[in-house]
């Protein structure tokens, strides 16, 4: 269920069908999630979403399990239940272990209570901690 | 500048410089920063935030630098400007590189751009990314 | 289901009755959403939520439609799955289109995002954009 | 500084001044603060949101100064740093002690903990937990 | 159901039995929520999150209703389900009446109004508001 | 000031200065916001930013006017003072009134208000908000 419905591969336009391809190709899959049947009601917005997802989430100076778990981290701080759930299958299909998702659950439970004491206390940040930079 | 200014290590109580003391051993450092001087003044929090933090960011399934930049990642999607300042500075420290904090942002937009596609379109949870468990 | 369960018309106070009423006259239609007859258990709440909205989404300088597409954009920032799903539900009763919709949704990933990305790299306000008023 | 500067008292229409008379009467002060002074500009707004304020914050089943310890910790947890100030001030016009302000912040930062480890373990509601009602 | 399932009190190890054994003691009740059993599976996570709610919770200058309110109030605001559905309920517990449940609200709403005309109207902070301290 | 500083025009690589040349062109300005010159360190964000921003709030089935309300709503809905300084005159320059962006204020800060009450209530989506499709 979404807004407009899912778009499956035999519906799918050409243009939305290459996209299709694609991600099946790059993620070695057979399946569509339902995300992406859901924003191929708007081709505009499946093309650029797919292809910004490429180019940050492919290796670079972070591996691609570490991009997946900030993904989850930024998911769970927003509350976002279907981008944790597919992002931690993401994370696992990685190679995430059941050992670092809790340590990273750990971490983004902390992040989120000291970014409000921090706000609270009305904390000045410190000179040293200041863009050095013009 | 804090709402009850900062506690200064000569003027700390000495619960408070033994965290302080503990603080600097742990980080190898011979200052402490604006946040631990202002919840100073709750004692009881000051030592169960460093005792939890001492804890959570230790290396373990994932290593420290991991941690810092998960941290970083919750941080700039709350907008925390004071946390998004000190936990780049501590990642740097950790070894992050320019590239790799680039690439951490890249990461940050996006899933918090695609965490608001999904609520928008109203996108049902696959059942491949359900807990599988009771 | 809501916590206190609906409060039916059948069943309502009439002061209760009367913002129902109001609710349905102004609307054009027979029946009161959950939303209303979940509040109805505080009616003071219910008064001057309803006598709220009647004055902020009335036409004036913005039209219902942009104002029902600012209310899905924020509620979907915010991730409130029933102010998505009933405002969605307003908007289109007002002439949304599927085609504006997806823009909306577009312009709402990509500022969430670029909030992100602009509270992640520290910058600062040019002095441009500063009000200039004292 | 505010996008359209502040209107004072002297220059305000008599409409912004008997909200001012009104503001200053009931918190038996002689100024107006800036986020009054702000909105001003749009005397709808101002009238809609000091009555609506008037009547949520007076004494009733809650005492003023828990009204305004909530308050304090929805602007903390949302870092509305202009909000946390104003109204730490007023809770603290209310009676709060310090103690109390450090409890209500470990609280804060508590809940926002929790809420990510909820979200990030996706737990559902126990079944005792939900509303019974229809 | 949730990421890892649950872990009931008959499978649990030792040191999770023991902190189970505390929190139905604590609470003088005979079973364990979800949220307990879920966290259960990262048993340093389970520990230290009871230790310190446990803490944070107790009897101070503030009475255990008004802090599970206040932990209603950032659960609200923050849009976590499972917390709001617990945390009401712990809060009637503990004597939460239904007038006070709406007040709450009322002021949880308003805040979130407020912190969001404040940002938007970009409202500088009165010199009287800013800590006064160093 | 900003994490890495800025960079300007005239230290600007040529695949850089060729986005600062066609972001001159398509505002016909002749200068260039913090906000690219800080992103600019990492030319791959800069030019996937740029281009999705270009497709996105170029004019469609919403003005670009709407589109840049829609911006300033989602940015002081998440509290970025700068996206909301930065698109607050960007859709002054696209002829919003002062009469429009407080209108656009009052359904921004009812709409925060409203999502909170119904998290708060718990309220189920109506079936007839629901997605109709499967």
């Amino acid at each position: 269920m979404s807004l407009f419905g899912f778009i499956e591969y035999k519906d799918a336009s050409p243009e939305v069908r290459a996209i299709y391809d694609d991600i099946m190709a790059t993620r070695k899959t057979d399946w569509i999630n339902n995300f992406w049947k859901s924003i191929a009601h708007d081709p505009a917005t499946l093309k650029r979403t797919w292809e910004s997802i490429t180019q940050i989430m492919a290796p670079g100076a972070l591996d691609p399990l570490t991009k997946e778990m900030i993904y989850v981290a930024v998911s769970a701080s927003n509350g976002c239940e279907y981008c944790i759930a597919s992002h931690t299958a993401s994370a696992r299909k990685q190679g995430m272990t059941d050992a670092q998702f809790k340590e990273l659950m750990a971490v983004v439970g902390m992040a989120n209570e000291t970014n409000r004491l921090v706000k609270g206390y009305q904390v000045e940040i410190d000179d040293r901690f200041k863009p050095q930079t013009k």
